[in-house]
């Protein structure tokens, strides 16, 4: 089959590999009807060192069931799928608390012999418990916001869940990206009634004042927080949603939070220290969350609203690309003319 | 009046300076009957510039009201009251959210013409909203539990309620000092059934097991972390409740959280940047929270166990200085000859 391989920064090529195939009796083999270039991607794509040999990418993608192992119960080839970002068992401790990115029998796609969502096909492992089945078919024109369940919906929401937003929070959006539009529609189903979302892509922001943002600031670093404190009385908000991952997104976050307010971070940071100091955390009791998001534990709960087109967050999809057309996709994410490519194999 | 000043590290002296008296409508002055050196002094004692002019230190007391500005509602001459580490006004809404430390209207000792704690009597602003009064007499034997809710108990407390400690979580307790001592007694008031205490003095690790703490890991570093590790399986605690404040305890905090936990910090961050990168927080969703302890929130929840001798918190007192001999009192401290020092003016 065809399958996404990344060789270092820049270079993202479509080539042949094995197929797929059953190998331990927990396993799937899901052909992929939609996947996706992600942010995160992007930071391969931006800083990944050369290799003689390609690695499989992508960790997003709603699919058909092809094969599957005697061991998997609950699925049925042909049933359509969705698979969250991070593979696990959804019986294990940390999956009962929610947090099947700790999973004790679970992993990451492209990694320990496990491909990538970018493909004709993938692997799953413990599919009984990573796989979402969808009452959908093979053409539904709900494909793309179902894919979204895979990730960046169920991210922006981990950060929403995260920071507690509820109607009595007031929130500020770092990142006008599709997890940061997936943030502020998160933190509106959660009831908050005042959004301001910071990002500097009109065509963007747009989105994200129909997805519920109430205010948008386009300024970035000091004048982005002034920006944000000028339209909260100088106290900023209870809840920063940070989805960007670069460090002057993280100090935007730490000057536009109210005290005692808390950080979620959702952005995948690109950095290791930060300022968590006296003066701008410490003495202000401000929180600092978020993480890696566990897409599965969140896919139940928002899953009847897509289907019944209450909410339709696959609008993060502003471009298409065909399998073989992926490098295309990587370019046009990484110059802005595309938020989010949709990849149909 | 006689009041402790600090030159700078080291440099601690008792002089005469004039007596406090009201300013404001809604001041008091308070005679102090017990007053303490608090490990975050220490750090003053450590780093403190040298300086011509002396500046008062001290921000624990408890005492009795001597005067009384007009405004100044629901106290009189004579009450006995305990006087939190924050003056506030607690009716704005960071005060009524518990976050006194950051209220619209309150402020620090030791700042802008207020005194310390150190001293023969203080002038208290906000009277009305900061001093709590305790139905005891000014010579009763409780004055230094009630005196650990002036600070150390409620900053304990405060780590553990962020913590959001119950009988379902368990616990590490970075450091036995009074603040760590007291960690370890709130976290058992909160349910904790397993309480891992570290730290290596055994007097003090000794006294931690009464408070509550159900095993003592008296190595550091890597070797602490290790310890913990061996002892839950490998995963870390849910909570950590970091007493300490220097770099170190940060990363032993990171070494021995569970993935999904939190680590409480009220110990006063000795550093401005620390890790908080993909490996050891962001991919394991560890929360970082605490902060300077709002004491006021905490005072009318944790008085009736202290009146009533059902805890007593005072135990972290093992050593009393008269008001001139503080110098000695905070050479006992940094020597650690004593746990914590007693003031009796």
């Amino acid at each position: 089959m065809r399958a996404t391989l990344i060789y270092g920064a820049g270079d993202v090529r479509v080539e042949q590999v094995p197929d797929p195939r059953i190998e331990a009796p927990t396993d799937a083999v899901v052909r992929v009807l939609v996947a996706c270039v992600c942010g995160s991607d992007l930071h391969q794509y931006h800083n990944r060192s050369a290799a003689a040999e390609g690695a499989t990418i992508g960790h997003e993608f709603v699919g058909v069931v092809e094969d599957l192992g005697r061991d998997v119960t609950g699925l049925k080839k042909g049933d359509v799928v969705i698979a969250p970002f991070v593979w696990s068992d959804n019986t294990c401790e940390f999956c009962r608390e929610g947090l099947h990115t700790s999973c004790r029998h679970g992993g990451m796609w492209n990694a320990n012999g496990v491909g990538g969502g970018q493909a004709e096909a993938v692997r799953v492992p413990q599919a009984a418990g990573t796989l979402v089945k969808v009452p959908v078919g093979e053409d539904s024109p709900l494909l793309p916001s179902l894919l979204t369940l895979s990730d960046v919906y169920c991210t922006g929401y981990h950060s929403a869940v995260r920071a507690e937003v509820s109607a009595r929070t007031t929130v500020t959006v770092i990142g006008d990206g599709a997890v940061g539009l997936s943030a502020v529609l998160s933190a509106r189903r959660r009831g908050a009634e005042r959004i301001i979302l910071m990002g500097r892509h009109k065509d963007r922001t747009d989105l994200g004042r129909e997805f519920g943002a109430t205010d948008v600031v386009a300024e970035r670093g000091d004048d982005g927080i002034a920006k944000v404190l000028e339209l909260t009385r100088g106290d900023g908000t209870h809840a920063v949603l940070e989805a960007v991952g670069y460090l002057d997104a993280y100090d935007t976050a730490l000057g536009v939070v109210r005290a005692g307010g808390v950080i979620s971070r959702v952005g995948v940071p690109q950095y290791e220290e930060a300022n968590v100091g006296f003066g701008r955390m410490f003495f202000r009791n401000v929180t600092l969350t978020g993480g890696v998001a566990p897409a599965r534990a969140y896919i139940e709960e928002l899953l009847p609203d897509v289907l019944s087109g209450t909410v339709d967050p696959g609008r993060v999809f502003d471009a298409a690309v065909s399998l073989d057309d992926v490098p295309d996709g990587y370019r046009m994410m990484n110059d802005r003319t595309a938020l989010k490519v949709l990849i149909r194999p």
